[in-house]
């Protein structure tokens, strides 16, 4: 007798089927298993794949901050605390971490908002950032940015007078704010972002896109990405402004990711966090609730397997708030060594500790490196015909255009993908080059993209722009 | 001008709201109180707090595991790799571990299922317990077990011909089992565990509360926790087996609670896993849909705070698998170092090897200071007039009766307190112990209990129960 499934693809959770997270979907899945082919000795016209697929600095040659891997080494075991090879200033602030533990042990859990030390340090860090005071109360610590941005949304999912939460998100987007919404059922209400003028966000397009969702859900927040993702750009003072008296109008909840803060290249470029403006704004707008993301995966850290993250919420209503400490509570905490990294990004060295010059030169090294290589992505793509891309004001990725000849959008059409995935498919396979299609992140119709990062290390980013350009004008030619 | 809040608790989700996580809640913020104005010096009948209410080892004394905390810092700090107070072993297994990492750091994001590497020691590890072949591809590693449990659950959220999806959680449970269905809104179907028979799992019992569920929700999913929390008791094999075919008559996804699978105390109990007796009924149980949970928390290891876990889950739909590898990749990877943990828990030493006579005597020194822990919880209460506790036959708490006199019940009442909740706050105000209330786990209407778990080192919990002992004859005396 056979025994018939009880959860079959017809019965299981509607909404994880709709849900799709690109930057790890079937492209990811073929350049594995073209990874496994190389190693099993099959002839390729290229030797190995370069990941340009996801923010993951480490993954591709980025060499880790040594203060932060001795503070972890030093809390994972403590008995090294008495090892000379250590410096001072790891062991005092290992010390410091482990007398947040309770037990005094890494292994203990924290409690659900993470460990009072690490919240206190990262309000310090955005008083530091911001000159605005900043209350340790309102931090909330997660398991990477990741986890603190799904339960902030949790937090809005409701179905009021019949309508669902809508939630307005940049197009193109981080797949993550389309994933959520589509995994709680929200209504996700696409704005779409200016490619023709540098990416940037333009309030008549926000007004567009709320008037028209109003009809079928009700909007309830919207989530901005700046330095942008997959997009590049860094929004400007009167931009922010703009955003939020808009938000304010539409009595919007604010979800900014701010993650990328550290990652400025342009030098007419300056990060400015919505917390800051919304407080200079002045009554009503300082009394406006927003939630504001940072993580150790980006930045120079590049810690990303190591899951540390916080939000900052502020001016959340207080009953609201204690529901929120309350739904994060079933989790239990978030992973300690995250939050030690965390803390080792939020408390920096100061001039004259025994390990801060090798810090700042470790810190200063990647980030000069990685605004070269903003600046290199920025020139070859340029220089390739058919293909557009905008400055790369920060954050850690390229998303250029590519004008594909109309032979190419056929022959996607005719294997049933998008003209972009038929692209990152070609590229994968004739290059072994591991970027993203843009349809993934959103792009406005009949428009192609794909999101590269500017991760891999400068002789192999170079390296990967010239196989790049290549494939583009063989492929280009090849339809012509 | 004033600005009203656009997240209020009218208009947040209804679902975190009814969401309670007790061994998280009220009591504690009054431990954390009590704790403060004790280190203010504020007099008090007792001069520390004794945490009884978490099942967090090393919160309250337990001291890690060499082997594994050398093997944390070698893969967080690879420098360490050349240093010779480290021994080879741990040393080799780091060097596993790293290369298990893309780029072989410990920092770069590994697959959302977790290393290949560790999830096949994880099968490994399975096959030695059961004798039966388990498939790495079945093992999903989370951030603790919680996550898993969490992302198994969600696949079952969907309205079936009008109704909700139903889960069978056995009263008393651990709270998460009522958190999740709240949270989405799942019902919950309440089946009792009969105390007069030391909690054991009645076949009858699980068809009365099916029956009556289906009334109105669609059942989907019975949890079971063996060994049990917050009772302690070990089902044996016949149980198991006769749960079983209750699930597969019902076409019912069982998940499987087994993350104290190391913490069996009697003699008399033996641990068996769901996924051996289900395989050795052969069909059609054996084609049945399961998942087991397994945590670095529990057990003997007690990294609760490093956060690492997995689940096996077998027979899933191919399709349904599919969604499930999509539905965990948005949040990216569970933490490397909880993995990293995992991995030498599931992957142990070896007769020979250099760390492995050090390994097997912390680990065996725990488990029986548990079980003496074990034993001595259960003749305390049992010598106090007015409580009962069965056997600790297993895992980490008890889960004592007691039957207050109707005045005790009464001022209860007068304070709108549960009873249960009443003997908890006094038992803190009075001692400084923290225990858990049985309202939050479930009980018998008209039956009061409480969650203690065994894990304070032994001179102290010999004290505790001393004292709990003398304070539970003084709310007797006082209230007769």
């Amino acid at each position: 007798m056979a025994c018939s499934k009880c959860l079959t693809i017809e019965n299981m959770n509607p909404c994880l089927k709709k849900m799709e997270f690109p930057v790890r979907g079937p492209l990811l899945v073929r350049a594995a298993e073209i990874e496994k082919e190389l190693q099993e000795g099959k002839k390729k016209p290229f030797d190995r794949v370069i990941r340009a697929n996801l923010g993951d600095s480490q993954a591709v040659g980025q060499v880790p901050i040594t203060f932060i891997r001795q503070v972890l080494a030093l809390v994972t075991y403590p008995e090294l605390l008495s090892d000379p090879k250590f410096p001072k200033d790891a062991k005092e602030r290992a010390k410091t971490i482990l007398s947040g533990c309770i037990g005094s042990s890494i292994g203990s859990y924290t409690e659900s908002a993470g460990m009072e030390i690490v919240r206190k340090h990262c309000a310090e860090y955005i008083e530091n950032r911001d000159s605005i005071p900043a209350d340790w109360h309102n931090i909330i610590l997660g398991d990477g940015a990741t986890e603190v941005i799904k339960a902030v949304m949790e937090l809005l999912i409701n179905e009021i007078d019949g309508k669902k939460a809508g939630v307005m998100v940049p197009i193109p987007q981080y797949p993550l704010y389309s994933a959520i919404p589509a995994k709680y059922n929200m209504h996700m209400i696409r704005y779409y972002l200016d490619e023709a003028n540098n990416w940037s966000l333009s309030i008549s397009e926000l007004e567009r896109a709320v008037n028209e969702a109003k009809k079928c859900c009700k909007p309830r927040a919207i989530v901005v990405i700046n330095p942008g993702n997959p997009t590049g750009q860094v929004l400007t003072q009167k931009n922010i402004e703009d955003i939020i008296k808009f938000a304010h109008k539409e009595n919007l909840f604010i979800l900014a990711d701010e993650v990328y803060q550290n990652n400025i290249y342009d030098s007419n470029s300056k990060f400015f966090s919505f917390k800051k403006v919304l407080m200079e704004m002045g009554p009503p707008y300082n009394q406006m609730e927003l939630a504001s993301f940072m993580s150790c995966s980006k930045g120079y850290m590049g810690e990303c397997g190591l899951r540390g993250g916080y939000s900052e919420i502020i001016n959340l209503d207080t009953e609201v708030r204690a529901m929120f400490v309350k739904s994060i509570s079933a989790m239990l905490c978030p992973n300690n060594i995250g939050q030690a990294v965390l803390d080792c990004v939020v408390n920096p060295l100061k001039k004259g500790d025994p390990s801060y010059e090798l810090f700042e030169k470790e810190k200063s090294y990647i980030l000069e490196s990685l605004k070269e290589r903003a600046k290199m992505v920025y020139e070859a793509f340029n220089s390739c015909d058919g293909m557009s891309c905008n400055v790369v004001q920060g954050a850690m990725y390229a998303f250029p255009q590519i004008k594909l000849p109309p032979k190419a959008i056929e022959k996607a059409k005719s294997l049933n993908q998008c003209p972009s995935v038929f692209y990152c498919f070609q590229l994968l396979e004739q290059t072994g080059i591991c970027a993203i299609p843009g349809n993934g992140f959103g792009q406005v119709e009949g428009t192609y993209h794909f999101r590269t990062t500017i991760l891999p290390q400068p002789e192999e980013f170079k390296r990967m722009l010239n196989i790049f350009k290549k494939f583009h004008e063989k492929l280009m030619a090849e339809y012509e």
